[in-house]
């Protein structure tokens, strides 16, 4: 484990994005986006993937330099065609139509096709914060989960963020995937060589396992829930919406046609779409009551649940955001803390390309 | 256990409701609306809790002549103040106002106040299937649940509902609290003397427990997830979600203040809002694509799902909805099923009331 800063991190991902040719703008806001899973802990979505875009372009699966378009829209709606771009461009385009059409009538509702993975759901959603907006993001991914009594893999791990601004408090940010854990803890897992709790993955039988290569070894994730008891139909119930509002009402691929995010994978044959699928929502909150008088109710929300009496053993209930958020301010004065393996990928992808890292 | 036929709740619930001065119209929808959810296997929330409405009517917490109103707007939002009417009959003209705006803009967003309990989620989010709309209705409601850490009920059961049209395939229809289980599975556990699967419930200590009666003793339900290692932090997420578009974007009661259902309950004194609250959505279809299009492509969909090869042990992968439309099929022939202790209480109400059960 070494750390490294920002700013380091920051500049290699940029030099790496203008080296396969995004425009100047592009790798500015690409790195931007996809460090600030960095920064707040999402380890999994962050510089760790970089190799992987670079990846997906030698496979010409990701246009550095596309033109990015509305290609259908009404007054609160649209759809955005990503040309195959970055979806860590794509995805803020589109979330700055949904916010200009929230300025115009209220609320912007934005359907997303021929995209690629769009780093965390939250950074979308957060940028609807800064204009006194709700913002909402949630995108489809590579079928790795097994819905309810499937033993196929139909589903991504298909996240939801929803962004509520507050007064004096820091806002309310909700990031999560519609799994019991993310793919990201069960990598932990299996480099310590540990098992997994139960209900987080199902072997290739479609036999509940706590072995962490459960779904290397040809198993899914299962959906928030774990099984039909605890309510995985919720979970796989949640997915599916995610999945429908971003690819069928786009048009992109959608279930088990999703393109994996692995170049190794090929696309299935027969695409009933374009590329992945996100979707975005911003809501004024002055479209619904005064914004001064609706952050204040968030303000008292907010202090009523973090003062709740906590269970034994546990020091406070969170609200959601607050990990991310501390981990944020540690990160940004600490550095970046990256596995070895990372580094190793990030210094060969360096010299590979001729950038230093 | 004995049978009662559609026909013969229906005028029963509409007499009661017709009883307590309710106008006519009113009287009709109100009883359509409750019996959807037995038709549909959501017994807690059918004709089982007519006595309840009626004993909240006594206590003056339910208006039976109440003016609905819409109080603000922008052509894509607004919120409507229920007048403390029954959530019933609020919540279908406040979804009715989400469809006229999303006739004239591509979507509509509709937060309520002032409102009490309005039965299944699904019943309001399936309205807009008839104008080929996606749908979605959500509520808060009495404080049951402990968020994760958390020793306090703090948050109601809060549904969530989306139903999708899909076109020669019935709808999707998710309808979901975001807790594991809902209280009603409890209730049914209670009465057969059975212990509950881990993660449903915690003890007045803030223990986990597996005592079908932890929440009458001081417990607390748990939500979706069951406990931290197996994600209640997401649920508890999308049970805040709920709350905040429901109740502090509208200017009802949220978090622990939402009025109780139940009227031996009084509310909390120091009141943040008016009533209980709802947050509805509607968008078009053809707000993003043709819809003819887009329904073929769900049909795809769901065929895709329902056709994935299933786990050892079980038939079928389900689509969201096809339980519930399942056992509709099957009440409205063979009539619907009431516990004894329900079928007593009714008798009772009815006499009270002179009205014959």
């Amino acid at each position: 484990m070494q750390h490294f800063s920002y700013d380091h991190l920051y500049r290699f991902t940029y030099d790496m994005l203008k080296k396969i040719g995004c425009p100047d703008e592009d790798a500015q806001l690409g790195a931007k986006v996809l460090l600030s899973a960095d920064l707040r802990g999402v380890d999994s979505h962050g510089v760790a993937r970089l190799s992987g875009y670079v990846r997906l372009w030698e496979k010409g699966r990701i246009n550095p330099t596309p033109k990015v378009s509305v290609t259908y829209e009404t007054p609160s709606t649209a759809v955005v065609d990503g040309d195959a771009g970055l979806g860590l461009v794509v995805a803020p385009f589109a979330m700055k139509v949904a916010m200009e059409k929230a300025k115009n009538v209220g609320t912007g509702w934005v359907s997303v096709k021929n995209s690629n993975h769009y780093g965390i759901a939250g950074y979308h959603a957060m940028l609807a914060l800064e204009e006194d907006m709700i913002g909402i993001s949630m995108t489809n991914a590579s079928p790795l989960v097994a819905p309810t009594f499937s033993k196929e893999r139909l589903l991504g791990t298909n996240p939801i963020s929803v962004a509520i601004p507050a007064k004096e408090e820091p806002a309310f940010v909700l990031d999560m995937a519609t799994t019991t854990a993310a793919n990201g803890k069960l990598e932990m897992l299996q480099r310590k060589g540990q098992d997994t709790p139960s209900g987080w993955v199902q072997d290739k039988a479609g036999t509940p396992t706590t072995s962490a290569n459960g779904v290397k070894d040809g198993g899914a994730l299962l959906p928030l829930g774990g099984d039909r008891e605890h309510g995985s139909h919720k979970g796989y119930g949640l997915g599916a919406v995610v999945d429908i509002l971003s690819a069928v009402l786009s048009g992109a691929n959608y279930g088990p046609w999703a393109p994996p995010f692995v170049a190794f994978l090929d696309p299935l044959p027969n695409l009933v779409g374009e590329g992945i699928g996100h979707f975005f929502g911003a809501m004024r909150v002055d479209a619904f009551r005064p914004a001064e008088e609706f952050k204040g109710h968030m303000d008292q929300w907010i202090r009523r649940f973090r003062s709740a009496e906590p269970t034994p053993g546990h020091e406070k209930v969170l609200i959601p955001g607050d990990p991310e958020r501390e981990l944020e301010i540690i990160r940004k004065l600490e550095g970046i803390p990256l596995l070895d393996p990372v580094v190793q990928d990030l210094s060969e992808l360096g010299k590979k390309f001729g950038v230093n890292f």
